[in-house]
């Protein structure tokens, strides 16, 4: 099962560095001093080398938010309930969440895929119903899925991707929802970096001095009592991760596969995006980081991928909505690559030159 | 002349706690887990304090981009020849310029504000033509501004959002364009943090090294020169400073006169921003600090504010691309605070307890 998606990971290439040049090229004939844009040239031309067009394209933006409960919830590693996993999935196909007022504001589309809720959701135009099993096994005692479940949850992401190429969206936000999902992020965090889980854990929703100290101990004991299962990549993944984890890792690679820019939002994104890394770094080339989030152990991912985020607002949502606030910079870039004079159009002076 | 600005900066009155209050507690009610959007919600909740409304409005936005030229530009303290700034004044009105692009996401209007530059520029209907001197003098040698331009220029500013009021506009977004600026700017900061040019100095549009050596050594050889002259920070503005940075005072004095939110940009807008601030504190309390620039002397006007700006991405090109990128993502503040759904709303459990 594994090796599918080994040999999918395989076929990733890098992007080819010389659409990176021709987008600097461009950049540094436009009407500003050579690289005063700062971070924002870097994410332009990684833009350009993935479209690799003259002009760029984010018309069509839809935003990915997978859902899915959590085993390791019944431990009291969250404030909320599990419950709240299917309420906030009603909540963001009514339109009423945070994320839907983030879509609004950039024209995004937003689907909710169901890969793992606990409980029956009715049918709606904005919602895929691709549920693998309600909710994960509780990674303290058990395995969170089995094989053909990881199988079955990385292809949910692919697929997702596959439907937004048909549709012709030029640019994805990947987000998550999951009561309990930042104890599993954090566990397979800890896992693939082999770092303590008091490194890596936060609050989540906001628990006490207690509450940490629970998820901390949860994740350190899993992680001992299975480290001989916790050898490659999807292992960690189907042991300790999340089918929403899991279906954001397929989309990663699918992104990836089939040159489709793929924003990256917070914790719960970044235990996937590493998974995809580890199964091959090229993913990066495809990916970019939307933001810091306040979950102490995103900076390690960063660390590891040598890249430092978009943002840095200290916010620890999910849903994709520091990913929709990084759409908004990079549809600001793609503007400018697109719109702005050249110093030859505008008749401006480079430098102490004329022109 | 001074004692008029006095006067009205003393006028300024800090936004009522109260609101601040109210904000949150809106916030707080809405679902997501409190707290969770971090910086953004300080953002959302000042935006709230400042328009004193249940909802906010930030459907009119303008952009003021003030330009002038600089008499120490001959020192050849800059890698363009000072016709840029007239040349860059032309892009700005006919859309070609970086700032127009960012506009034209936003929804924005670009106002570009002739204060001082040297050349005479034809009608048009974005340009203000409010000049006061064709730049200033050469702060190396003589005072940049008489005390009656200095006066001429701040009102211009004030003007520009007596403006704005009456055209309905609900947000601002402040930035410049003057060749020679940031050596200016960073002799106003020098001068009012009274700390030493090399840390203060950056590279502007990209100078190298003894071009930044030459910088540094204008700054420190004026500010030791006229340091008797250098008292008040309306003595510093009319003696190191530019005829765009004064009108960028006079701008935010009015912004915190009128409770018009107004953003502002890079080191240029800091400059603007420290004087008003030696003047009154409270301006803070109506002004939104968009980035932190590339030119190192930026952060100590942060840590003289005790804040910290929206975005952090190494810009260095003024213009108020900062100030637009930050908009965007204040635009999306406002958004969220308007539309997302109360727990009871969405009828969604809040923590352990039941609705």
């Amino acid at each position: 099962m594994s090796d599918k998606w080994i040999e999918k990971s395989k076929c990733i290439k890098r992007v080819d560095a010389a659409w990176l040049k021709k987008g600097q090229a461009r950049l540094d004939e436009q009407t500003r001093p050579q690289g005063s844009l700062g971070q924002l040239e870097e994410m332009i031309c990684k833009l350009v080398s993935i479209q690799k067009a003259e002009r760029l394209d984010v018309s069509k933006k839809r935003i990915l938010v997978f859902a899915a409960d959590h085993g390791v919830e019944q431990e009291g590693v969250s404030l909320y309930p599990r419950e709240v996993t299917q309420a906030m999935v009603l909540n963001f196909i009514n339109g009423g969440a945070t994320i839907n007022a983030l879509a609004r504001q950039l024209g995004a589309d937003v689907k909710v895929i169901d890969v793992g809720v606990d409980g029956d959701l009715n049918d709606h135009s904005d919602l895929i119903k691709a549920k693998v099993r309600k909710g994960t096994g509780n990674l303290k005692i058990e395995s969170a899925m089995s094989a053909d479940e990881l199988d079955q949850a990385l292809q949910v992401g692919w697929d997702m991707v596959e439907a937004a190429e048909k549709d012709s969206i030029k640019i994805l936000a990947l987000g998550e929802m999951g009561i309990g999902n930042t104890t599993s992020a954090a566990a397979v965090i800890a896992a693939i970096l082999n770092l303590p889980a008091a490194k890596v854990t936060g609050r989540g929703t906001g628990v006490d001095d207690d509450g940490l100290k629970l998820k901390i101990k949860v994740i350190d004991e899993a992680i001992k009592k299975y480290r001989a299962e916790l050898n490659a990549p999807l292992d960690v993944l189907q042991r300790l991760g999340g089918l929403e984890i899991a279906a954001m890792t397929g989309a990663i690679l699918a992104g990836a596969h089939k040159s489709i820019p793929v924003v990256v939002d917070g914790l719960i994104v970044a235990a996937a995006t590493l998974i995809a890394f580890r199964l091959n770094p090229a993913i990066l080339d495809y990916v970019f980081l939307a933001h810091e989030s306040q979950e102490g152990g995103h900076r390690y991912v960063f660390e590891e991928f040598k890249q430092r985020p978009l943002l840095n607002l200290s916010m620890r949502l999910g849903e994709a909505s520091g990913a929709a606030l990084a759409l908004n910079i990079l549809e600001a870039g793609a503007r400018i690559y697109n719109e702005v004079a050249t110093f030859k159009e505008a008749e401006v002076a480079n430098k102490k030159e004329t022109i």
